[in-house]
């Protein structure tokens, strides 16, 4: 049997509807070897809007209460109560995960925001679960049935890049991206490595990057185990792996990698954090205050994540 | 009876046998006010592979001989020879587009490289078409049916797109976007500006070009005429005008606006330029010698930018 641990998320957002959505949604059959363990707060689980849904959970699934919630928690919005609860169902299911009750985290979405209002300084889950770990190279990747992607660089500035692109940095997302191909169970994994200027350069003519750092680093990288090639041009690799010619694209900023992913799958991709010791995926969008406790968050994303954990978790 | 003026590009690529393919695909009730004035050379005419299309053409199309190239001219790679030709149909076609004898311009694919080697210093068709017509503010725009964007800047290293990025460029793309509504008969656009850091930087967390220059470019450019918004993060914006919230996806680099366009439409993208006293489009794809003169060559996209020379030129 194998136990994936779930965090709703912040309590003001979708991360309860969307999970319960997907609990039922999931094909029974499926789960049949998978224990889910939801941690979150007593008073989500009996709020109005979640009981018909908690009424129809399949029976291999069990609700901890790990946060004593009040009855009067902020519901659509930020609040230093919902950034401490968050906190804690992510800090409990590490715990289950360290002790083995459970193999495998998927994350509903948190808030920066709330997070930064309870006095906690993450960013966002990836940090967080980095320092929690211990975990010294952690890099975010994307999955899609025809299309993953994994970034060299995350949440910083367009014009920190070309500088942030490193031989070092190059190599621990080369490791994480053998990782991820093992993970998926994808032998001889064809991996593309994403050029960084237009045209990958054309041998120089729009910048420098390719020749003095990316093609030394595909020529220095080669192995047995995969397959390695480019640097390529950007507008075409995502199109080409699209069509099946490689199994992963090593993009080398934020927007690189996700345009393409939204573009394919806006409501179906899951985000991976790869080089914790333990596989977490998350669906690849926010709290949606905007429509939470109203029934109408779309769980496709959140059944995604779950089938990666059942699967390969 | 409109006039529209098509260059077969490098001699040794794939323009003719996609030109001539495209001219015979094409339906003949969207042509009947059409005529097509093709500019190249006789021994491409009577070139073996060419002349079961040249059979075919429709009564619409003269063809024009206005360089003389040998029967031993280079087909599948370059040759100064081939870059002289091209730039000859280039000329010719513009001559006739002064004259007032047609109207619109499509043009194939040109080789870089030809033209350097016979002497021309033109990087490619738009900074060619900017000089001989002397336009002072062109950009270059990707047309699709349900996606359509054009570019702040172009081929150029993206470590250089971050301060190029100014309230000037801004306003020179933003002129040629209302220019490319008109030409499409789009009244009052809707105009998406894309910002240029991660999640167009979430209030300068991650960058400071979103606060400095481009929220500042959009409350001023504000008009009756136009609906102008963002800048929005640039990994979610081109699916929501995917879906139609928007008609025109204002880019600020090549690979921003392109990945997109090449996902969803590889083979069908139009290349179009603004900001020329007249309409030009061209296939979105390059010379492919690999492939030239062996009936491999996909009109797709030459069919796409003769449809819209003739709905809009």
């Amino acid at each position: 049997m194998k136990h994936v641990a779930v965090t709703l998320g912040d309590p003001g957002g979708i991360g309860a509807e969307t999970t319960f959505k997907a609990l039922i949604a999931l094909d029974n059959n499926l789960n049949k070897n998978t224990h889910f363990h939801v941690f979150g707060s007593d008073v989500i689980y009996t709020h109005s809007t979640m009981t018909p849904l908690i009424a129809q959970l399949p029976t291999n699934t069990t609700l901890h209460s790990v946060y004593d919630l009040p009855n009067t928690f902020v519901t659509g919005n930020t609040s230093p109560e919902n950034g401490t609860a968050a906190y804690t169902y992510i800090e409990t299911a590490l715990d289950w995960i360290k002790s083995g009750k459970c193999s495998t985290l998927v994350t509903a979405p948190i808030s920066k925001t709330s997070l930064q209002q309870a006095g906690y300084t993450h960013t966002g889950h990836t940090t967080l679960l980095k320092e929690k770990t211990n975990a010294d190279n952690v890099s975010m990747a994307f999955f899609t049935n025809r299309l993953k992607t994994i970034l060299t660089t995350v949440h910083i500035p367009l014009s920190k890049v070309p500088s942030l692109i490193t031989n070092e940095a190059l190599s621990k997302t080369l490791d994480n991206t053998i990782k991820m191909a093992q993970l998926l169970e994808i032998d001889s994994p064809k991996i593309a490595l994403a050029g960084l200027n237009p045209h990958a350069s054309e041998d120089g003519l729009f910048g420098t990057e390719e020749q003095d750092t990316l093609i030394p680093f595909v020529k220095d990288s080669q192995s047995d185990n995969y397959i390695l090639e480019g640097p390529f041009p950007p507008d075409t690799i995502y199109h080409r792996a699209y069509k099946g010619d490689f199994d992963i694209v090593i993009s080398l900023y934020h927007d690189q990698g996700l345009i393409p992913i939204k573009l394919l799958a806006f409501d179906e991709a899951v985000n991976m954090t790869l080089g914790l010791p333990f596989l977490r995926t998350s669906p690849d969008h926010g709290t949606a205050f905007d429509i939470a406790y109203t029934d109408q968050a779309n769980p496709n994303s959140m059944i995604e994540s779950l089938k990666l954990a059942i699967a390969y978790g």
